[in-house]
């Protein structure tokens, strides 16, 4: 088990043939492209104030994130991407 | 559907032809001129201290954004800006 | 309609021949010069702490803003300027 | 007249010739010499947490002042500089 | 002993064959990679709005940190690391 | 009479072969060195959250500041230097 | 007499063989070493929202400090630094 700190967010990336199936497709401009991915587990939370305030994200939500975002790690055999939620544009789906 | 989260708003672009239609034309100078689109989802709004602090902009608004703002998605075959709010000027028409 | 966003106030630029005319003119030396213009929108305020706090300019005021402050919009013919209120230095007249 | 916004202030800066009369007279090293002037009008103050804190400064303090600070603005056929507080080290006299 | 200053942490960082064993291997790509190690001690927690807010992670935890974080100490044969608990990104185990 | 605004402090320097006579002497490395001097006027203090935090120095203090830290004033005849608090290490005495 | 100003604490470095014999040992790579000493005096804490915030360490305590922070001062003979308990990482011993 992975959990992340803080506001981090642990995210299976989805690969881009995978995504075009669900429907998102990145046109072809010079603009940053957000990436597709599968959020695995989320942190307590940031800290604002004394207070954790808790993620807008949810294990299992499908989520767009800034394709430069996270720092990788492998864990049994699988890749994944620990990033802070700021780093998330949307939840698609 | 794509649900911005946080600040962010799912912004329709507007192409130019369109625009002058509506009766904002951009003059010929150096400066940055804004690009127009349709709001098309919002997010649940910025975090201010714990609290969520609601947008100003609302689905169906035409804006006026910076033109260089924003992250590119296409979904279901039609083009979306992913932008924070602070990258929207005005509301039009 | 234009209708600013937050702390953005929709300024009619006032050309350097009519400023002359209400008083205002810009020495002659290095230093950053303001240019004067009219308030014709403003927005509904800056957000702080979670609480709209309004403007200090209002529609109508006359004020003198940085040269380089604000985005081009041209709106049924007519060219305006999209600033933040901080680039507005002081209301004149 | 002229009404600064917020924490600015308009300053009439003072010859240094006349400064020297007030018994100011600026050393003569490397280090930043501030200039002197006369406080003609001031802001409502800067906006702190939702409220306004009035300025130290009032009309008619002669105070010293960032050598570089403010924007030049010419009112009435006298020259005037806008400055926000912070640019003022002290008042004199 | 070593007490670390408020935010801080001090870990004793874990070989990477070690690492292997635990299940966390990391990819081979060129995004920055995370190393993990052992919390030993564990400060009073960061300082916000006057109050103590006590650390998530606690002595005994497996955690992931950015690779460059940190400062080195050597304390009786055993080299640690002492490091700001933002450093870490995840406990994992 | 100069009254420094704010957190700023008024502050007469003293010579190097004065400060031995006191007991301080700046060691002769590559480190910023602090210079010696004597508070002559302190400000109103700092604002914070709106509320007016008086400053930790006193007129009469002798303190220790950055050799860099301030801005030079002439006042009938006499040398002093206007900073902020911040610039100012310790008392000493 | 040296009483430092804030979250600023004098301290009285020691020199790298005394450190070997309270069991510190720096490693011998490329990271940044922290630094040993022995607290001397400590202000009246960091200035947080209008409260004094009491410091975490106090005199005598024996600290790792980043080997560059504060500023060097000589009193009564013996050499000392002036530096923010924020550069100090951890209490020993």
């Amino acid at each position: 088990m992975i959990k992340p700190l803080g506001e981090r967010v642990l995210v299976e990336p989805i690969e881009q043939e995978e995504t075009t199936a669900f429907g998102i497709v990145l046109p072809d401009t010079a603009k940053e492209k957000p990436q597709e991915g599968k959020v695995v587990a989320v942190g307590s939370g940031a800290l604002k104030d004394g207070v954790r305030v808790p993620l807008e994200v949810k294990e299992g939500d499908r989520v767009l994130f800034s394709k430069y975002a996270g720092t990788e790690v492998k864990y049994e055999g699988k890749e994944y991407l620990i990033m802070k939620e700021s780093d998330i544009h949307a939840i698609v789906g």
